[in-house]
């Protein structure tokens, strides 16, 4: 069997990757009526009382509803709700697995930004946060932002997991050269979800006072056509805001014009659109992160060839494998644990120095953990939950 | 500690009687490929092909809802959908330990009408089934109603579950006096959603040509106020429909009244409304199935007192409980491994029969099986799943 009949087969044989365990057994009349009737009454009551004791008695507290509609998932597009529940029970699989987090496949019967924003809301009381999942831009965004006064955390994984990551990597890259991130001129080429996060937290838009963190010194954004500037016609108003903190000074052309004289390359977008030609006449020894899945803008031999110092792509087989597995379950795990209503830039900021710090001697072949680091999510958990706190004290 | 001081330590000890489970495990690279990116894509392509794969490879085909609004829970009333995730929690608990599903507790933050069944509609992709659990009469019945072309079982517990059960109950007492239940004049006290559904579940409503059942004698159904008959006024739809198939002599009156020279009360209504006095005007040994919980509306020994042959209450501590937990997990299950779209009265009546034909040998104390007996769900699901295989065959 080749990898992908193996894949099938070991779907077909689990029929779901993820199940209920019951974490108490009923044995006699007496657990059926503490855990039942006429016993569960009384923490309905105590929560009906005081709503905030519903983290006390109940599953609330460490349950993450994975929600998507089914309109961008993996490389595959828009192959509806059914067809996206393998991805969602695998992301509630890393869920449990790096982080210890009760996670729960929702998959919506509905692309209408409004019907999936009602729908969250109504479901939101078993849940202490939602995980946003591969949901089309620009709906995505605005899904998310209309969410962040849900009273959990609501994080859309494929904006910010991803740039979240990419900004580790980065930062150890630039340390191997020798170099601040706030010295690095940054090409983004990809102007979803993922892209213009990764612009966002770059440039560190959405920080507050206080909040720690480096911006690189300049990003410019390519979409399909071509770079963003001011003078594009018909950009929808994401790409419209990223005019604001992007291209600061209002480089027009192509992605091949973008990379003249860059010290990075970042691709969420396709496949081998890049060659040893291009990378050559980025600034010397640049860092390329060729995050295309899975066939990714360039390969490393390819970008090795062209000059580049480190390469990271989006998969397991080769080195400096950029995935948001290495963010979400310890994000969660630190908002969940310090009861954090949202995740905050200070959260993210700190989860993208916890990814970097946890490689002790970054290499080139390792400027990133490995995503089977269990330590990693515990490290990320630690660092949001203190930013979290943080921010509350500050607040107080 | 008290049983209710017991119930709260347990719940806080838990935090939630559930949790997920990963059913393989993440050691190496390969595993985390295969479960998901770029392994994830093949079943996912698979579902886009064929929605029907979708049952070949996620978990939806054992996997059920249990919905509430939180309107109507136990017999705390409308103490909204946070309070009410304890109920749901156990309801999931119980689907795993008697029928192996993998149950999740859903509770909405909304009680219109509308949005509800909005919500189920659009959450429907990854369940297999809803369990529609708690909700409030006669919104409840809307719901269930709207929902039954959703492609899946979705089922109103409280109303058929009790019903159910209710039947299976009187088709053993009414074997102890060695009489057919077609013999039997049965009064209902209560008319909310398990008072009609009894109703309507004793006289066979809804079955098709061909559905196995026997409907008892005459049903006389009170509500809080009396005798449900031709000259009432203000009745809701479902009452005014219950006068197509009930208390066939036109009786008005009180519920004291109706009890003269019946054969079988049935309370799902309030504690201590009877006295052994108003038993002592029913037919001659008479069948008293005293459901209010936690306080039954008469209790045993206060009905044996009155001429009673057969007692049952919802309580765990008395005999013949009278319990949901005998029929919502074989019903499930049984409709999950037929595949069946709905659950049909024939199926609602074959979960009867296996339920009734479960103890081997009726006694007074025992017309009912114990809830903890293991055997049942089973005998239920193989029942409804001939049920509704049968049901399919006829129709090709």
């Amino acid at each position: 069997m080749n990898f992908f009949e193996r894949s099938l087969e070991l779907h077909k044989e689990l029929k779901g990757k993820i199940g209920i365990q019951n974490k108490m057994d009923l044995q006699t009349s007496d657990d059926l009526s503490l855990a039942y009737s006429p016993g569960v009454a009384q923490p309905c009551l105590a929560i009906a009382d005081n709503p905030e004791d519903v983290y006390t008695y109940t599953l609330k507290g460490n349950t993450v509803a994975v929600v998507s509609d089914g309109s961008a998932v993996l490389g595959l597009g828009n192959i509806g709700p059914n067809a996206a529940i393998p991805v969602m029970e695998g992301k509630a699989l890393l869920f449990k697995k790096f982080a210890g987090i009760d996670a729960f496949p929702i998959c919506l019967d509905t692309q209408d930004t409004e019907e999936i924003i009602k729908t969250i809301k109504n479901i939101a009381p078993v849940f202490g946060g939602i995980n946003l999942e591969d949901i089309a831009a620009p709906r995505c965004f605005e899904i998310e932002q209309r969410l962040q006064d849900l009273g959990i955390p609501v994080f859309h994984d494929d904006q910010h997991g991803t740039a979240i990551v990419v900004l580790a990597g980065l930062i150890n890259a630039a340390k191997l050269k020798g170099k601040s991130i706030s010295e690095l001129k940054v090409v983004i080429n990809g102007a979803g979800a993922a892209g213009i996060a990764i612009a966002r937290l770059l440039k560190g838009i959405g920080a507050e006072e206080g909040d720690y963190y480096t911006a690189v010194k300049d990003v410019i954004v390519c979409d399909s056509k071509e770079i963003i500037h001011s003078e594009r016609q018909h950009l929808n108003g994401e790409k419209i805001e990223l005019l604001q903190y992007t291209n600061k000074d209002d480089l027009k052309g192509s992605l091949k014009d973008a990379l003249v004289g860059a010290d990075v390359f970042i691709g969420v977008s396709k496949a081998n659109l890049l060659t040893a030609t291009d990378i050559s006449t980025m600034a010397g020894e640049p860092i390329i992160f060729a995050l295309a899945n899975p066939v990714p803008e360039i390969m490393p031999e390819e970008a090795y060839k062209g000059g580049a110092a480190v390469v990271g792509t989006g998969r397991s087989d080769l080195p400096n494998q950029i995935n948001n597995v290495l963010c979400f379950p310890g994000i969660f795990r630190g908002a969940l644990d310090a009861g954090a209503p949202r995740i905050t830039m200070a959260m993210k900021l700190a989860a993208a120095y916890a990814i970097a710090d946890s490689v002790a001697h970054p290499t080139p072949e390792a400027v990133i953990p490995s995503v089977l680091d269990l330590s990693v999510s515990k490290k990320v958990a630690q660092a949001v939950k203190n930013a979290a706190v943080k921010k509350v004290l500050n607040e107080v």
